[in-house]
């Protein structure tokens, strides 16, 4: 058995509201958290820390690997300009195993140098190409549910699934290669169904992808209530449904048995956010992206204080950045603005709640599988981030949480040490 | 004469709506720019930055330099608990020389390694450490105007001047001790009349500190209209005021002869609107900061489309970071959310309007004292950031508009050099 502890002052939220600060040594065992001691635990290697905050991990519960090449870039477009000129020609190239190498390559480093321990993610249309991104993300010791992307309609002929029997087949046969690899249910890095969004697959391909989640029971992601015109859009392709979440709901993709993420959530009716709870459906809030696209602001502080599934997602590249400290500042931000603009019956959130949705909120997906994670409790995952904020010094000095909050709105601080499952990545 | 070249691409905003990129050698001379040329100068020194983007040097039309200290931090408190428990104590603390040398060398050391070349700044009370910090900036080689703070009311005891006549001797006795240093109207660092707010300053303060700038010839800056509450309260405290500008107008502090920047301006009625076209008020938006204190969101693309003067302020420390890259990206997302949620007549910012609000736009305001600023045209200030982007590296390859771009949005690059008014400060 692996064991080892770790210096520093560790920082974590056993409820939303909860900032526990504790300063001394945790254990990690096997990769788990062990004991916490305010003194060095005898006869095992330690990590030493001293001084420097250490939170869990973060999760990002959505995002696009392929589209991290054009991250922050195109903002000014409208969205569907920004698809048409960027997203589908950039997944597109793709379909060459150099390219997506090279591509998922860059991505891979950038999120192993990222505050990002666990990720759901989606790839592109392509079987190979997804597998080479699992391969890497294995590889660098990072957690993920990653989706092969279901699309065969409503996007150009260069990228586009040719029919909903070829996109199940190649979905079939993603999933038997990681059967094959032992990556469907075992090991950190596992697949997830991924229809793009409903506009994106047609009845009989969404249908077939529920059924493959039932029969290799593996969970799903997707996006949901984005915008006011995708909403509207979605009524007119699902005759007979009440909610933009039916069409999903209906074949078997929103919760329940299969465990599902959905992105955004930010238009959701009364019937949708019932249907999200009894599901116990994952929320990925994507504050940096809600702005850049012009989408809105998702009720958040509702959703985690109603008793709602709630995590964060960077949703590159409509999000500008991998960076979830980035993205917890802005959670707060714009939970401001709408408090200001949409509705003053909710208080913005803070930055505890912010770092609650960034680990343990995020976290509680993994609890579906079997694992603990967000926490430096025995037993969790041991996935942590030691916080070099050297650089954001002032005159005054600063309590732990004070620290954390400028790490996260500064933006200049750097992480000196990163831990996922136990291992130390760098 | 010092003469010298900077090789790069040289990308800066003739109108709002053209990004000007020219690949070459520009010449500067005396502190100023000279010609462009796309083959190197005879004769001349040069600082080859090759295939590097140099941007003009950005303003920040408004910050408080003691804020600066903690900058980041207490951002989940109410507007008024954070000037109770943070800027109140804070502030006053630069009543000690020490303690003023020694916060403005933090400040004045990270805004010299910021993207700023020139600032509007707001002090503290203390007549002598304005002095400290004025005395810092100039030896930085950074050109701003600086302003000693007036408040007589509505403060704490502890940090609030004891009577208008105290406040306005002290003005007055730090605008001789600027003239008799030089710097009431000559050099890069000059004074500025500093009222807090309306609230902040009795009306015979306000009209005695009106007096001291016509007097003195030295302009003025304040906040306006950045929140509902806060117009309520000014409008109770000046009977006979139609709008907020007008506790400032009636006392000559409201542009015209004493030309002013004035802060937000988020809820500027039509009136005020006018007055501020008219009297070319200078508007600083800061949309870190009105997120931040839950402001709202100024209409900033109205302002600058429409013929207002308009630039970029960090308002360290209501904004949580002295980098305008990171403000010119929320000035473009803030816009978005207010075309969604306040005003869908007015498209959103691009991120060339922003680059222009950074450089151009504030540096209009030194146009009313003679000098040219924001672009690189012959007999312009030659203030230039030369961005190194070279951890912003994808598989992809980038025009210099979308390099720009993710400079600002991605947060993670760094400046391999800065020149203010021809001075290489690294």
């Amino acid at each position: 058995m692996e064991r080892f502890a770790v210096k520093g002052i560790f920082v974590d939220t056993p409820t939303p509201n909860t900032l526990r600060v504790r300063d001394g040594y945790m254990l990690c065992e096997d990769g788990r958290c062990g004991a916490f001691r305010e003194a060095a635990p005898a006869g095992v290697p330690v990590y030493d820390h001293s001084g420097q905050i250490i939170t869990p991990g973060f999760v990002d519960l959505h995002l696009h690997a392929p589209q991290y090449s054009y991250c922050g870039t195109a903002m000014d477009l409208e969205l569907l300009d920004w698809l048409q000129q960027y997203t589908y020609p950039e997944e597109s190239h793709y379909a060459d195993a150099d390219y997506a190498r090279a591509g998922y390559g860059y991505f891979v480093r950038d999120l192993t140098h990222s505050a990002t321990t666990r990720a759901c993610i989606f790839g592109t249309l392509h079987t190979d190409a997804t597998l080479e991104l699992m391969h890497q993300l294995k590889a660098a010791g990072l957690s993920a549910f990653v989706g092969k992307l279901g699309m065969d309609r409503n996007s150009p002929d260069f990228y586009r699934e040719s029919s909903p029997a070829a996109g199940l087949a190649e979905t079939r046969r993603w999933l038997d290669t990681c059967a094959d690899e032992h990556m469907l249910h075992d090991g950190p890095v596992r697949p997830m169904i991924t229809p793009r969004f409903t506009p994106s697959a047609s009845d009989e391909y969404m249908k077939g992808l529920g059924e493959l989640a039932a029969e290799y029971k593996v969970p799903a992601q997707s996006h949901l209530s984005e915008n006011p015109s995708e909403i509207e859009w979605v009524a007119a392709l699902c005759p007979g449904t009440k909610y933009y979440g039916e069409s999903y709901s209906r074949y078997g993709l929103f919760g329940g048995d299969v465990p599902t993420v959905m992105a955004h959530c930010i238009y959701s009716g009364e019937e949708e956010c019932a249907a999200m709870k009894a599901n116990r459906v994952m929320i990925a809030h994507c504050p940096t992206s809600n702005e850049n696209v012009i989408a809105g602001i998702a009720p958040a502080a509702k959703y985690l204080r109603g008793g709602w599934r709630i995590g964060l997602g960077s949703d590159v590249a409509g999000g500008h950045t991998l960076d979830l400290f980035a993205v917890m500042a802005a959670a707060v931000q714009v939970s401001k603005l709408r408090w200001r603009y949409v509705d003053q019956s909710e208080a913005p959130l803070t930055m505890t709640e912010a770092l609650y949705l960034a680990t343990v909120g995020g976290g509680e997906f993994w609890q579906d599988f079997g694992e603990q994670v967000g926490l430096f409790e025995p037993g969790y995952a041991f996935d942590a981030l030691v916080l070099d904020d050297s650089h954001l010094r002032s005159l005054r000095s600063f309590t732990p949480a004070e620290r954390l909050e400028r790490y996260a709105y500064l933006g200049k601080g750097a992480l000196s040490a990163k831990f996922a499952q136990g291992k130390k990545l760098f």
